[in-house]
């Protein structure tokens, strides 16, 4: 805490557009937020106060003086850093118990199983001989998945032999299998919980991906039954409380073509499916991230429109659209993460509200439009 | 513009909460702000790139260095600094042309005469008899303003004899005497404009003012008849469109028990009674007015919400306050500028919103009693 205003501070390790959005929110709430970015630049600069090295735990407990909470742009901090900071005394959210499960993917198939959660089938798999089992026993084809360090379809392979991920048996230890899910769409639960235990929901919201990136989200994900949207939040809340996630959780799931739901993913912080929730709830992902990590009451999730439909804007620019684009779509609400372009790079995103959905989706396109070349 | 990544970069002159709001939209936008601020820990400090003196021509040439558009967060910058702006190439907005009648109360009374704008009956006095002379005229009681450096009641008495502003006639000018309006209530028109011409106005606002401070704002203003909010809608355009104002301008208005609209002041920047469209409105006052002294098209000014309510938080601190509040208001926006609370200063506000008015008045004054001493 600032010792002489009493605001509290919020140290976020890394310094993507995640630690960028949570600026507006903390501005907004009085609240003071510290960032440690890699390199000088990035997309969190304005609220940068140490270059450093997230896997440096030297780096890291230096970053964390004088914090009230330390938080997370990313869930790469390694495991010791995540110890050494808890040995340290400062409040850490989410938890190093909790982060292991978003870190590592076969950790994670493993809790969920033995929690009763609906996941894929799956197997830890680990030589060419296991995964040709594993693909024999599941129609010849298979999800292959490193079980750290992916993002974005990274670490991600879709195989029908062994030898298509030889390459990935390195002796690092098993991969993960799963079956390939006959899925209708894939939908996305995020929930926020604070440390003394209130939970905060969003509606579930349909993920659009396009070679393993979100592409577009549409809140709430249209013809949802009762029961659907029931067993997303059931399904979100119980990983939430049992993994004992602090800020926010986004549970990607598939919902099958027998209407059933499997858990996809998790992430344990803002998610790229919850941008829709900066315009379109009364309380967004970020300013909720950052009253959950403070354990502060949460805010209300109501969405503020029918429908809201986001957009990414995939290695787009700004130079020179925006009078075009804003000319074009003046309802229609512009995010950019003062990012330098690169094919496919997500640089930003808009988001578009209304009552007609088709109209809604069709203003969002065309927005983002502008941006791509 | 930012040579590298193509972004424009936003001077704000001034440090204080009105710059502090410009960086939650800039940030969205992937604009630039830098501001020049006279202290260390105002409250725009996050976006302070410069400490200087605004009234100083070397340090505000200095900090244009490099910018695309001078914008401010107050109206004290003196003309001679503003004209060698201009002179310096830099685009400035409110041009020194413009803000002149919103330095000086005088020059905006005679403009706004000429214009044919309804005013309050005035006159420019030079001595205690010309003021004797002018409120023989009035009923016997006058407001006595000095024309330059009043806010928020600072500068401003109402006076029966002239003795009450001896010791404002020093010498340097006349003092402006205005008749005391018998008003029903206080209004406030925003409106932004571009460079271009483009307008983009906000529905008329209810200002509640206490010691001439504004405590609450209700938008739109209740009770408001189309040929109400047509008038303060013509007041307030035909004001930006012959003054030349671009970016932000407030027209604060008197509604008289009679039924007209008599303008009170103006204000060239985003202003307190806009402070709702941060959460009520598609765009807000402050997104607007980075939008218009860009020059680039305006965003679409509906409300969010049938009411919306914001409560100024005076003299109050978050210390310790925030647990109880946020659990009692979750529904409710709340906003506070890094200040060090002084009592009467304005250290922050609160927005809530709804379809019943009272509820919505009872639940922004609820959240805002929470800060309050």
């Amino acid at each position: 805490m600032n010792p002489v205003s009493g605001v509290p501070i919020v140290g976020v390790i890394g310094g993507g557009q995640l630690a960028r959005m949570m600026i507006p929110p903390a501005v907004e709430l009085g609240l003071q937020l510290r960032v440690l970015a890699e390199n000088a630049g990035e997309s969190a600069a304005l609220a940068v106060t140490q270059l450093g090295d997230y896997r440096s735990a030297e780096d890291v407990l230096r970053f964390a003086q004088g914090v009230d909470v330390i938080t997370f742009d990313h869930e790469h901090v390694p495991q010791e850093v995540l110890r050494a900071l808890l040995e340290s005394g400062v409040a850490v959210h989410p938890s190093a118990d909790a982060l292991l499960y978003a870190q590592d993917k076969l950790l994670m198939r493993q809790r969920l199983t033995q929690l009763g959660m609906p996941v894929p089938e799956w197997a830890a798999v680990d030589s060419e001989a296991d995964l040709e089992s594993f693909l024999a026993e599941h129609g010849g084809r298979a999800v292959i998945k490193t079980p750290r360090g992916g993002y974005d379809g990274k670490g991600v392979r879709v195989v029908s032999t062994a030898s298509e991920v030889a390459d990935w048996f390195t002796g690092d230890g098993p991969l993960l299998a799963e079956e390939l899910v006959d899925f209708r769409r894939e939908l996305s639960q995020q929930v926020a919980r604070r440390p003394s235990g209130e939970l905060a929901i969003w509606p579930v919201v349909e993920s659009i991906q396009r070679d393993g990136v979100c592409v577009e989200v549409i809140a709430p994900a249209p013809d949802s039954s009762e029961k659907l949207t029931e067993v997303a939040e059931w399904i979100a809340t119980t990983i939430a409380q049992e993994l004992g996630v602090t800020g926010m959780l986004a549970v990607e799931l598939f919902e099958t073509t027998d209407e059933r739901l499997l858990v996809n993913e998790l992430a344990m912080r803002p998610h790229n499916s919850g941008h829709w929730t900066i315009d379109g709830s009364a309380t967004s992902q970020f300013e909720q991230h950052l009253r959950a990590v403070l354990d502060l009451p949460l805010g209300a999730t109501a969405p503020r429109d029918p429908w809201s439909v986001m957009v990414n804007v995939l290695g787009g620019t700004t130079e020179n659209r925006y009078p075009a684009a804003l000319a074009d779509q003046p309802d229609v609400k512009y995010h950019f993460y003062g990012k330098e372009p690169r094919p496919g790079r997500k640089v930003g995103h808009v988001t578009a509200a209304g009552e007609d959905l088709e109209d809604v989706v069709f203003r969002a396109r065309a927005a983002a439009a502008f941006f791509e070349d």
